[in-house]
């Protein structure tokens, strides 16, 4: 299982990504699933993944190494895409080769052809933007109505970015709500885990202000974690008892 | 989509269940999912059920009218179950005969043979109980660790349920953690919908304390979800932003 985030507030992004893959409870590891690609100054992009671990690295190395456009005989990265919307339709194209070339394969083996990104960033020039590609290489953008968008286990941590996170929000406190949401997905599915790895770009400067990884016991998310539950044991201790009485 | 959740606790019995059924999207209507079974001071049983409708009434009929008992020619319903566990099995047997009478039938039309139940209550003289039914028939029970059950859409409404219900809790404490643990479910899944049934059994009186229907605009649960809202609003306000800084 995986659980990521990809918040775009008027101030920038923020990506978070667990670190666990699992095949079968009894086959537990860490791997990382936040991708960071820069040239500072130029472009900032970032892809999150979830689902078969196999099928997000193809992916991912597919494109670094890049595929070949026949028609201009160019060979097509993240890192020349002339804009973040070509750079998520090669995402997406390359899901889909992905899916020709092994979709059977897997099948066979009964392996779901299951993998989706979250896939963030600005180029210089452009405006900064967030994509959501599926595992039938379509993707969606996020737009400032609900400006998060999650992949893998997302329904734990959903309520908690639905109640908090606004376009208008601080950067800093959407990455705040962003772990808040990943510490409720991993309170409820053993399958989300740390390490978590973590960036922050701020609109416009086309680098990292915060790339980062939150181990296991790192002293702000553990305190987070315990305010955190504090203020919802509070919060409903605050809440009266219901009034109803009596049998119908 | 539905939600209901059974909360068993030192004091007694909370179950509660929306009402909202669809089939798809546009088809959407409010029927009744928790059932109440009593005589009082002798018995109070309680099925609340998840799944397709026509199985879900089908089975909830079927327990009122009886199935016939081949060995003793006895016609087998709730209210003459001798014991809690053999009004379970009962229940079970039912969801099984369900699945050889129609199983193929429905599969025939790709509809799933999906459908399960939470049932609770106490018969007198012995100890209060709470199972879950699942579509194979099978069924498990609560337990002082983990105070709760839940069927249908059970994410969103976990985590309070998590963090929030010990078997020690005061009995109308249960009953408001499972409401908020309702308002969470209802904010991120439109398919589950209000009114909300709720029942409280207290331990040892065998009876309904209170079989209650929270209409759409009701106060005290207009209330709690205003305050819930603000609690956690507060909450995340409270927690410092991180402290991290500097690209790696």
């Amino acid at each position: 299982m995986t659980y990521c985030c990809g918040i775009l507030v008027r101030e920038g992004l923020v990506m978070i990504a667990d670190t666990r893959t699992n095949a079968g409870l009894d086959n537990v590891s860490t791997f990382r699933k936040l991708h960071v690609f820069k040239q500072p100054g130029e472009r900032i992009m970032a892809i999150a993944s979830s689902g078969n671990l196999s099928l997000s690295q193809s992916v991912v190395s597919t494109m670094i190494e890049g595929i070949e456009n026949k028609d201009t005989g160019e060979r097509e990265t993240l890192m020349n895409a002339p804009t973040m919307f070509q750079a998520a339709q090669r995402i997406g194209r390359v899901v889909r080769q992905l899916h020709e070339l092994e979709g059977s394969a897997l099948e066979a083996s009964e392996v779901k052809f299951d993998v989706s990104f979250l896939f963030g960033g600005q180029i210089k020039g452009e405006r900064m933007r967030l994509f959501m590609v599926y595992s039938a290489g379509n993707f969606i953008e996020c737009t400032t109505d609900t400006p998060y968008l999650q992949i893998g286990e997302h329904k734990y941590g959903k309520p908690v970015l639905d109640r908090a996170v606004t376009y208008g929000v601080d950067l800093y406190d959407a990455l705040k709500i962003g772990l808040i949401s990943m510490d409720s997905t991993m309170r409820s599915n053993l399958g989300v885990g740390m390490p978590i790895d973590i960036l922050v770009a701020r609109r416009d400067v086309c680098d990292a202000e915060l790339s980062y990884r939150i181990e296991p016991g790192e002293p702000y998310f553990h305190d987070l974690r315990e305010r955190w539950s504090a203020a919802l044991r509070a919060a409903h201790n605050a809440i009266p008892r219901p009034p109803y009485a009596g049998a119908s």
